[in-house]
């Protein structure tokens, strides 16, 4: 959907000519057919007739082997970046990047474009002063370090992170026109690590253990307590990330993954984890990353991140490049497991589609949805609703706020609209 | 496995004793026992009991998020990075640079150290200058820019891509002790594009067409013949991979991919098909790429990347780091479809014991297998063997040089083999 001006002509005559053949509009291709369909039949040079007509790229030899180990993407490409906004990183204590899902392809998140939400900054930490203790209530408090880690078996999953105040800036009032600054709090990547019950049984917990303090190196030490059923379930001492070691920034070198649960208690920089038999009501699971309900009640311990999604083409950065059939794109996830399924509205909600998922769906991963459309250029009003494999259906804002009022921020799951303007611009809008 | 010094120990008490108890010799763990289990008991603070002898990112803020909008690899990771041989980058007509396998984790390679294959260089393209044309044998002669393609329905597939000569540079007499330089022309990706057939229906194919040329906008024009059924079986223009723009050395901004077959015939910086009745013989499928058999004819079209499999630790970059448990990890991958099992041999061959696979197994995908293994600090001969679902086993080199003879290079999939010495180092032997 990005806008490019049509490739200019050479001289070979391949002229590009607009159908206006209703009987073509069911067709993607917009410019692309070619008057004169003789001119090309048959020869492979006719495309190349005059070598003096190709790109240069055609003509004069590249560089060789990319002269750095370690390759990066094309120069044409340098405004796809994780951004943030001036009083989100003001402060080292406090700062957040968002992750560019208007460009974001299938369901991987490039390692360089994953969102970041740090505490303390960034720790820049030697593998080699680092280890992960293991106490409290077990038989045998162990120590680890990366090398040891890296002896027991792994495990790699594709599992979606999403931090508890993602969509935070999208409630009336504070509402960015964009898809990146909305949901950009959001990424998915291939995991690879250890189960932390495997560390666990290596540990030995004792009877009376029923919860985890996971605590952080960075300078916040960052603490969260884990419930030991989640711990044995299918959370990972994490090492790489979409095959290579963890970035710094995603808690090189070892962090803990949860799948499904809110971003901040996947521990980054993990270097305790202490076996008790109850939390420890730290500061971020009191004072901060909890609901506040309509009774004044703060509801604790929302670890889901519920099931949601949201239409990542057209967008406010992917406005609709002309009227015609295009196909409309987006992302599903939760973390209740697998998406089941996603419709599309483009009437505000009244009428739905289903829409295509793409497989293998997989289970608390991020998963791609396309339906595709037949824009008559009138204004239109594009939403996108999941329903897990649990039965739970993504809400309305109306019906997320039914239950947890108006001042609960953290945990928006609601239903996306995006209202598609006759001259194509998409604006971020909520529906009354 | 990678080999690094015991964490230094810092004031709090906690020491490092290495277990010499029999029947702690399951354990994975070489020497994170604590002795003294006492001390960690109880208190959050026993780890930190004084701030000062912390590590100096534990008491000081890290910067905030990361200064570039696209994040690099931790500083203490600079050794991994795809490598060549200087014979081997010498002419940028053709050049080569191996992936870093023995640092890859899970089954995604990230796209900086996917492997490079160039005949006349990296074409830096300027998509807005660029357009793919299908002409030839069909109705209507077309013409695609990058947003022409984009607004087509999308689909996502991790699959490998494997370069026809991985392996040569492993027949006897050009062994070099490296899981790199043997088997580093493999990578793989979650690549994003239009099912070519989808572009076929748009364009029309007419009746004689059986074959399609395949033209690279680099200056070589790399030029191959695709049977038609596979064109309009699983092959996709592809203009992304693991989840962002192609990389200019992947092709930017569009390629061919069919997967499983071999790498050059997925034709990089794609800029022209042409529907045919018949292969074009060009240079690259007639000269080259071709299998030179015992009889003396060369056997033409090897499509299929056989199935074959490697022990990606140890290998000779990743020593054993001493007695004990250890994970024995590796890919397998098949151009045939998906891995259906995987064993390994400490013995050379003479026993074999079915690995752990990795799931999901994906079709024409890498399988990461893993086994766990009691090493006795004795020499051994590591193997692993794959075996896919449509029966094929890897074979080994005697094997495999009983049909081809030993002027054959390309599509070398034979089994390989690490030597372990007794103090842990692995060479690269050839059994007889």
């Amino acid at each position: 959907m990005k806008k490019y001006p049509p490739a200019p002509l050479n001289k070979t005559n391949v002229t590009t000519s607009v159908t206006t053949d209703p009987a073509k509009r069911r067709l993607f291709l917009k410019s692309g057919l070619l008057a004169g369909a003789g001119l090309v039949s048959g020869s492979a040079s006719a495309a190349s007739s005059s070598n003096k007509l190709l790109p240069h790229w055609s003509r004069h030899l590249g560089p060789g082997v990319a002269s750095t180990g370690y390759g990066v993407p094309s120069r044409f490409e340098t405004d796809v970046q994780r951004k943030t906004l001036d009083w989100l990183r003001a402060r080292r204590e406090s700062s957040v990047s968002f992750s560019p899902l208007q460009s974001q392809h299938g369901i991987i998140t490039p390692s360089g474009l994953v969102f970041e939400r740090h505490h303390a900054g960034i720790a820049d930490i030697d593998p080699n002063s680092h280890y992960l203790l293991i106490h409290g209530l077990v038989e045998r408090p162990l120590k680890f370090t990366l090398s040891d880690l890296m002896r027991f078996p792994s495990v790699s999953r594709i599992h979606f992170l999403e931090c508890a105040a993602n969509g935070v800036l999208n409630y009336p009032g504070a509402q960015y026109n964009s898809l990146q600054f909305n949901f950009g709090m959001l990424s998915c990547c291939e995991w690879t690590g250890v189960p932390l019950s495997t560390l666990l049984k290596e540990a030995g917990v004792r009877k009376p253990a029923k919860w985890i303090l996971a605590e952080g190196a960075d300078a916040a030490a960052l603490t969260r307590s884990i419930p030991l059923d989640k711990a044995l379930d299918d959370t990972l001492v994490v090492y790489a990330q979409n095959g290579e070691m963890l970035r710094p920034e995603q808690g090189y070198p070892m962090r803990l993954l949860l799948p499904g649960w809110e971003g901040i208690i996947n521990v980054k920089w993990l270097r305790r984890l202490e076996l008790g038999d109850k939390p420890w009501e730290t500061r971020e699971e009191t004072a901060t990353y909890t609901d506040l309900m309509p009774d004044g009640k703060a509801r604790q311990y929302t670890f889901v991140m519920e099931t949601k999604s949201v239409i990542t083409s057209p967008c406010p950065e992917n406005p609709m490049a002309g009227k015609g059939r295009v196909s409309i794109n987006g992302l599903a996830w939760s973390g209740h497991g697998r998406i089941k399924r996603v419709d599309v509205s483009v009437d505000g909600g009244r009428n739905w589609r289903t829409a295509r998922l793409q497989g293998p769906v997989q289970n608390k991963s991020l998963t791609r949805f396309s339906m595709d459309w037949d824009w008559n250029g009138e204004v239109a009003l594009l939403q996108s609703r999941a329903i897990d494999e649990t039965g739970y259906v993504q809400p309305t804002m109306a019906e997320l706020r039914k239950i947890r009022g108006i001042r609960s921020f953290y945990h928006n799951n609601s239903i996306q609209t995006w209202l598609i303007n006759k001259n194509g611009e998409v604006e971020n809008v909520q529906l009354a």
